[in-house]
């Protein structure tokens, strides 16, 4: 039986070890944006991006090192992206995992900076990875993948998209189109690049595409459920602001029990992507039944 | 003799095409973020990077169709950092090129995304450089350094310097090291990007180092001059506001005159790094002699 919670207390505190040695406090005259990196980066996140990418590079018969710089990748694009989503001229939040923003400690211009640089370390880190002298070829596509996912027409897109829709009811299929690239796009790049690194044949790629569009979507219509239902404390982030941002959201359109419903209908459609490999994509299954059951 | 001027509208031209590819315009819900970084990526700029990149490249004997990705991502980030340079929470800057800055006209939220949009999209056009196909090494080589020019070691690392320096007087060693990471780190990534993915040799990468550096800092200290000496009108941008700001510059340590004189050796010495380089390196020759005798 596949402990997934003493899985995800090891694979966790793997993921801030690779992420305190990725982004290394300095002594000089930029020490300070050093630490506004860190603030944001190691604050105990639940690393479910990283610990899906080296879960895909497992799956498919990988050792985890040759992902792991993809891994840190990840988080950093990540937590860049809250940063500036916190921002007061974004979403302005003064909280996020239980602590003030990063603007709220190190300035809006420290807290831009410090997202931007993030962002560009990130591809710094992946670009170095030892991986590039025996596969150089995996290395640029797997980057080429990522930027997309996170750029114009991915993550950066949904951003905008959300901003532009703001207190303007959607349809469904626009709110899909919306989370595909807001939360999906990442989540997917994740898995695939874990697995393009763990040496992924097209056929898995391919299955695990479909697990990681599910999932993605499955976290992000839990996301809008636990806006909803959770206290501020439970969730370390202000809740209840989708509706007074006039935010479009699935318990929005669907109704609270219909978006449950709907998240699980998701996370099996995770699952069932999976049929064709073996014990050693247990990680993966056991995550989609996470996804759809957390409480935070 | 060769002839600057030409050359430099020939290979303006040719940047402002390839950008303008770079870039597309979508038809789709975030249309207008692809405005928003069309609105500032082509506005016309020196593209000095760009061209420098180019002409590194025909300096040592490569074609600049393997160059013109980089060029572009070169650019793309060029472009991003001045957009995020003028918001209100950094330079509060209203005027750019001439024209109204990127969030004066798209407000702040719209500007910050695209800003992130270009710096992500990138290290997606160079990734995706055919170049990749019979040389992935080179490439994911020229994506790391360009990520550590760009990122907390570099070009963000001079920025914060910067920021956390105003109002406060600078040696004349830490204004180097300042504009070393703020101007010269993306100078240098785009001299050695241009000749690496030409195929230069390690000896021709020193040079052209050498070159890049001291080019750099020659474009900074004549830029500090023309804050001083040039009207809003001339440069298409706010003046005089380093002195108003408490910034750091060169004329305010050494005084106008021996800045120009600095300048000037700055791109003797650049020209000189030159000499085991035949008539192909002429561009990046005469441009050396363009910076220090630019007028905007």
């Amino acid at each position: 039986m596949f402990e997934l919670d003493r899985y995800l207390k090891q694979r966790s505190a793997l993921v801030e070890r690779l992420l305190d040695a990725a982004v290394p406090r300095s002594e000089g005259p930029s020490a300070r944006l050093d630490e506004a990196m860190r603030y944001s980066l190691l604050d105990g996140g639940k690393r479910l991006r990283p610990i899906l990418a080296l879960a895909a590079c497992e799956a498919v018969g990988g050792g985890i090192d040759d992902a792991a710089p993809f891994a840190c990748a990840v988080e950093m694009i990540h937590t860049y992206s809250l940063i500036h989503d916190d921002l007061p001229c974004m979403d302005d939040d003064d909280l996020r995992r239980g602590r003030p923003t990063n603007h709220k400690v190190y300035g809006e211009a420290l807290a831009t900076l410090a997202g931007d640089a993030l962002l560009t370390d990130a591809f710094a880190v992946l670009a170095r990875s030892p991986l590039v002298e025996r596969a150089p070829a995996l290395v640029v596509q797997t980057i080429a993948e990522l930027a997309e996912a996170a750029g114009s027409r991915g993550m950066v897109a949904g951003q905008v998209i959300d901003l532009l829709g703001e207190g303007r009811a959607m349809e469904l299929a626009e709110l899909e189109y919306l989370h595909g690239r807001k939360t999906g796009a990442l989540f997917v790049a994740s898995v695939r690049g874990g697995a393009r690194l763990g040496g992924a044949s097209a056929a898995e790629m391919e299955s695990l595409s479909v697990y990681a569009k599910a999932l993605g979507l499955c976290f992000q219509v839990v996301d809008d459920i636990l806006d909803v239902e959770a206290s501020t404390e439970q969730m370390g982030k202000r809740t209840g602001k989708d509706q007074a941002h006039g935010k479009n959201t699935y318990p929005g359109l669907l109704g609270l029990e219909r978006s449950r419903e709907f998240a699980r209908e998701l996370s099996r459609r995770a699952v069932a992507a999976l049929a064709n490999f073996d014990e050693r994509a247990e990680p993966l299954r056991a995550l989609a039944a996470f996804v759809v059951e957390r409480k935070l």
